[in-house]
């Protein structure tokens, strides 16, 4: 019977220093010598790609985004040497591949970069010579030859599209923390580690904020069902597994609750309430490169509406500039802006079957005297936006009230 | 007519940090202003080869030479990117490659690389293209795909083998110094910039231990008749040519004096006068790694002659235990060893055709008293052994009575 593979993703944190990188080499050689094949994913030392982009912007404020790829790459490309010594010294055969060498094949969007296809021959090859192959992160090469980057935390996406590729029987993707959780432990002290949880809900919890992988692996690991297992770099203890389906899933409505601090709130008053005038604001803030986030409208009275929507903090400036200037043709009366707000959100695949979740959701804010000033709801999600000061309150009742605890 | 082409290649040093590496860009540009066509070859950053090794040394006190390869050659990626990025802020087009993307094709002996070929297609479009190709040194590709290095000094072959592929005008090499000195200023305050020098005093000059180029890079040069040019980094002052032959030189007898204060004299008395002996001792010294720089015995009496012979200081001790191993299957009554010795050597090619060079020379040594411990001479060098601390009196004698301070 041919070994099992697994495809191993150790992030920066994970390798920051000597010390660490032989212990992920001894995590591995552990693996190896339980029966499996090896394909090690490894990011940049610690913070080393942001010492880098910190030194390209001395010499350049605007450098070619080819040769920040060019710099960047050489960050994982230091890891995978590294981690190779690391398990030679553990008497294991290994072997490191840039991204270019293992053909991870993308298109030319430098430091965005997609993959195109993934010519895993190199890999396969040096599996069958029974070594563990480790694999630069975040790196690929496009087809005019260039070496390329797929973006921040890319390298979850080349730990995924290997898996895929290779027909691995799992992704482990290794991080500082134990697995997913029902919410920050930080703010509540009883928050409980998700065994397992949907992609779509990962998804939503990533998109809503949640850091733990990179939006796009999770997109991808989704579309090709790959199996993946978040845990930590520290703890032999099992992580979270995000999966297509969960038995039982029905049972629980909520999964988890997620806080984002890091938005704004835009008011715009008493804005005619005629066609295509939303349509207006809102392509001039594309056009302008600023990302709305949760957009609501009220019905109208008087032929008057206001829209309110959030935004990154560091654009809403930017932004109430823009609508000022949009201010006599559009006919907009005064535009207000809250950065004291937060985003609580509640994500379940259960929703969609249970009624009432958000019913329920906001009974639990009014009883804990939480005002709600915007609501936003997706197939899985419902958030809701209230003041700053009051989000780890709400947060706390919700995690109660929801019986993510128990 | 074509653009004159020329392959300059900056050594650490001269891309240490930001401003060094502005420095190197705005020179670049200067001369892409003047209407040349430019070749750019760049070493890694200041001590960035040095700290990798010594990372690389704490996970694995002998790492694999393929994975130290994977590691060093990211120290000259992020020099080329750093270094197009600094020509772009000044408004001119450049374009990075690593040794693999430019097709320098080497053999598969890690960490000390051969050149095999070089594939220049991607940097003559690049230069079609009116770009400034920047090339990162010390790298290349084996056959097998597998990044490559090319040994201490790299760089160097790095732009001469690039020069000689691209028929350049002419290969500078820009250093800390402000070229080829007649012999350390830092001795001989009236030491002298030299203009010209060949190919072979050049070389004989890396052998006993000038270290402002590479030899093996010299050898290529002179093999394939590349104009060298070692200049500043710092001054826009011309610096020495390295070239086939110099017109007038006959009348120049002795071009430079070197010192070279690494070595250590070992002496193995009373060896007895047959066949064989010798070569014994010397091949035993070679298969345990030892490599032997000069090598002088005299007539015997008595059937017994003493062998002297020196070696890099580091080695000594390992050396003496050598060869008190062979004390007596050899016969040998004893080994003697003088750490305290310099070699002093005069080079230039005109001693060919000057008779009394030498006479003159211990002539010299003998007025200023200084005792002459060990001569050895070669086509276009004579080098005397004399104590340590008379050595730098001796370089400024010579360097007076030859004459080169005119």
């Amino acid at each position: 019977m041919p070994k099992k593979l697994i495809v191993q993703k150790f992030g920066g944190s994970s390798v920051a220093n000597v010390d660490r990188i032989q212990k992920v080499a001894q995590r591995v050689v552990s693996y190896k010598k339980k029966g499996f094949n090896l394909v090690v994913v490894v990011s940049a030392l610690g913070d080393t790609t942001d010492e880098l982009i910190e030194l390209a912007n001395k010499i350049n404020s605007s450098p070619s985004e080819r040769e920040m790829d060019m710099l960047l790459s050489t960050g994982e490309q230091i890891s995978v040497a590294l981690l190779a010594m690391a398990i030679h010294k553990l008497g294991v055969e290994a072997i490191s591949f840039t991204g270019a060498q293992v053909g991870i094949i993308t298109d030319t969007a430098h430091t965005k970069a997609r993959i195109i296809k993934i010519n895993a021959e190199k890999i396969q090859e040096a599996l069958k010579r029974d070594k563990v192959v480790i694999v630069a992160g975040f790196q690929g090469i496009s087809l005019n030859q260039d070496i390329t980057t797929l973006g921040r935390g890319g390298s979850d996406l080349t730990a995924v599209a290997l898996a895929k590729e290779l027909k691995a029987y799992e992704c482990e993707i290794y991080t500082d923390v134990k697995g997913i959780y029902t919410t920050d432990p930080r703010i509540e002290p009883k928050a409980k580690k998700i065994t397992k949880i949907t992609y779509d809900e990962m998804l939503e919890m990533a998109s809503l904020g949640a850091q733990v992988m990179q939006v796009r692996s999770i997109e991808v690991a989704k579309k090709f069902n790959v199996p993946i297992h978040v845990r930590s770099s520290f703890k032999k203890d099992p992580g979270t597994m995000i999966i297509k389906e969960v038995k039982n899933m029905e049972e629980v409505v909520v999964s988890a609750i997620t806080l984002n601090k890091a938005g704004a709130k835009i008011t715009v008053c008493n804005v005619f309430d005629r066609p295509g005038i939303a349509a207006r604001i809102f392509n001039e803030l594309a056009d302008k490169g600023i990302s709305v986030d949760m957009i609501v409208q009220n019905v109208s009275h008087l032929r008057q509406t206001d829209i309110s929507f959030t935004v990154n903090k560091p654009e809403a400036h930017k932004a109430i500039k823009i609508i000022n200037k949009l201010k006599k043709q559009v006919g907009i009366k005064d535009v207000l802006q809250d950065s004291d707000i937060a985003r609580i959100s509640i994500v379940g695949v259960g929703m969609k079957s249970h009624p009432g979740v958000a019913g329920k959701m906001f009974e639990v804010l009014a009883k804990a005297r939480i005002n709600i000033e915007m609501i936003s709801t997706s197939d899985i999600s419902i958030s809701c936006i209230v003041q700053k000061k009051l989000a780890e309150k709400a947060v706390r009742a919700l995690h109660n009230k929801f019986g993510l605890a128990k």
